[in-house]
């Protein structure tokens, strides 16, 4: 053990108090340490934010309990939009968040989350953890002094609920329609007027019309805010989000402070709330969604030519972040590299397998 | 703490020696432990053999060295498909192995790693950590005297190489193809001659002629074995294997003994082992498929009308194991329900994001 780490950990044993007195061995090399996670999401989007409990929870469960994370929803212990900056600064240890959110702060963050037309669950996974998207992405975090863990995937999310259907490219002109800032930067190339609404707001805007379209996640989470009652045209897919990938932030400094098999754990942690998170979206969505058409919902697909104007819409904008921005262009090529470099690959044995099933299965 | 719980975990202690003398309170709680971990896979198999070695290193990670796992590959200390006994008497305390080889044991353990047009990789993870598959499972291996994890996907394989055009139902008849035992069973309804042949035997059978055609894994495994040089036409997908799920095999009384936090480590490191294989997987085998096609492999589909004939073949083949045998159908109608609640959803968001993606991208 090195004398800077030794030292770093006793100072954690001594404020965490107690442990110390009754198994100073242990306490030493796995001190009692007490962490608040603020998660940007609602409980009632329990899905979602049971990422950052969920974490909480193996954490505790690996470290015998000495290792505890008390998980906070949206608003409560901090903004919801707020847990970068929180966790950049220290108000809070660590945070459960979707980096799409800091797009005001730097475009780049969003490679994190979610960008139009990009990875989808499987890809992200793959470019975070064998194709050298974590360490982009950690070097990107390290300026706002976090290091970042992916933790959840929702999946390719839906379209959104529109009062009257999408046609053509045309309809889409004077939509005032709420979706999220990259979404919104793309579909301003083609008429649409982006609206950023917090989640309680969106159902009464619909409701009243000061709103035309909203998109919030897929069936699980939309079924709660009641969206099909007021705005039944339910279109697929959500292209800017060809799934979300959702983030465990710590604080640098609260992370190397950490013994070795914390920080281990942590990651460890976070793989299995992933794999809880999908498995959550993945079972609980066809439900919904079965009982969101019962209750008179619309499936739409978007039309090809109205795919077609997002997609070169996003292609636009990607180049002009790109060029007035060096930082976000490295990113971007990596990631869309990595796309590129999968999709192919993805419409043989998978692509064809999924095709198969889809018709054969009942 | 429970006395039995304590007494156990008293006994490992001793038994692992040594760190009892230096740290008495930690070695109580965070005793030294030291297993070996007896995988079915070749060392040159690498994406599906270090799912094993990730394991038993994420394990140590986690528990600062404390709980240490030596992973030996298939053959080393047990016969590559003896990895179910062995654990299952205790021989090994764990192993790393694919379910489906021990079809002849029980057909049902093969729904813990891949059957004929089955579950996807998404699907999968759904079903055991949301769907109740993992319990379903884990009273089948509770026969067994074993603990399963999911721990590794390979994602959908290919359909192997085949040294003539398979163009319609009647070029299955007398084709002799290497395939696994579940594959085997329904693919001589429609008159193939299954060969159960070892990975290193698969190449001089094929170049000889022995046999006409041979199932592996997919582009990053096959590769290595050089099946192209001598049977070029190269069919997807898969369809016994839309994906396999590996397993970490733990002896139950091993396990039971275990502190519960170790435990706990063992099912994430589990989770972080599977999402590194997969992403492995997923990342090499565009690559691979890419100096394959260079080296003169020819891609095909399997014709529709060939996936149509044994798609019914294999739900013959179910229809037969069910009624034969309660414990299979209890599983089977478990597995399939849920896949057939998952398709219809797949096609919808997740399906038309991944085809448009497929026909807009480069």
């Amino acid at each position: 053990m090195q004398r800077r780490s030794f030292l770093k950990k006793a100072a954690l044993g001594a404020a965490a108090g107690g442990a110390t007195l009754a198994a100073p061995a242990f306490a030493q090399e796995s001190p009692a340490i007490s962490w608040r996670l603020a998660s940007s999401f609602p409980r009632s989007a329990d899905a979602i934010y049971s990422g950052g409990e969920n974490v909480a929870k193996y954490v505790s469960e690996a470290t015998g309990g000495k290792f505890q994370i008390r998980a906070f929803p949206g608003g409560e212990i901090l903004p919801a939009l707020g847990v970068l900056d929180g966790v950049q600064n220290g108000t809070v240890e660590c945070g459960h968040t979707a980096s799409y959110y800091y797009f005001g702060k730097d475009p780049a963050l969003c490679f994190d989350g979610a960008v139009p037309f990009g990875l989808n669950t499987r890809q992200y996974n793959a470019w975070v953890r064998h194709a050298g998207g974590l360490q982009v992405l950690r070097e990107l975090f390290a300026k706002f002094n976090i290091v970042n863990f992916p933790c959840g995937y929702t999946g390719t999310q839906m379209g959104g609920w529109f009062r009257k259907e999408v046609k053509t490219v045309d309809d889409l002109k004077g939509l005032k329609f709420r979706t999220a800032a990259f979404a919104g930067a793309v579909l301003m190339k083609l008429g649409v007027v982006p609206q950023q609404i917090a989640g309680g707001d969106i159902y009464p805007s619909l409701e009243k019309g000061t709103i035309d379209a909203a998109e919030w996640i897929g069936p699980y989470d939309d079924e709660k805010l009641g969206f099909h009652r007021v705005a039944p045209f339910y279109y697929f897919p959500g292209w800017w989000e060809g799934t979300l990938q959702v983030s465990l932030y710590v604080n640098k400094d609260k992370y190397e402070a950490l013994p070795k098999h914390y920080q281990a754990v942590l990651d460890q942690a976070s793989a299995l709330a992933t794999n809880t998170m999908i498995a959550t979206y993945d079972a609980e969505n066809p439900n919904a969604l079965k009982r969101l058409i019962a209750e008179g919902a619309k499936l739409r697909a978007f039309p090809k030519p109205v795919m077609d104007a997002c997609y070169k819409a996003a292609q636009e904008t990607y180049a002009e972040l790109s060029a007035k921005d060096a930082g976000f262009k490295k990113i971007h090529d990596a990631y869309m590299g990595f796309r590129d470099h999968e999709i192919p690959w993805f419409r043989i044995a998978e692509g064809s397998f999924d095709q198969y099933m889809a018709s054969a299965a009942k």
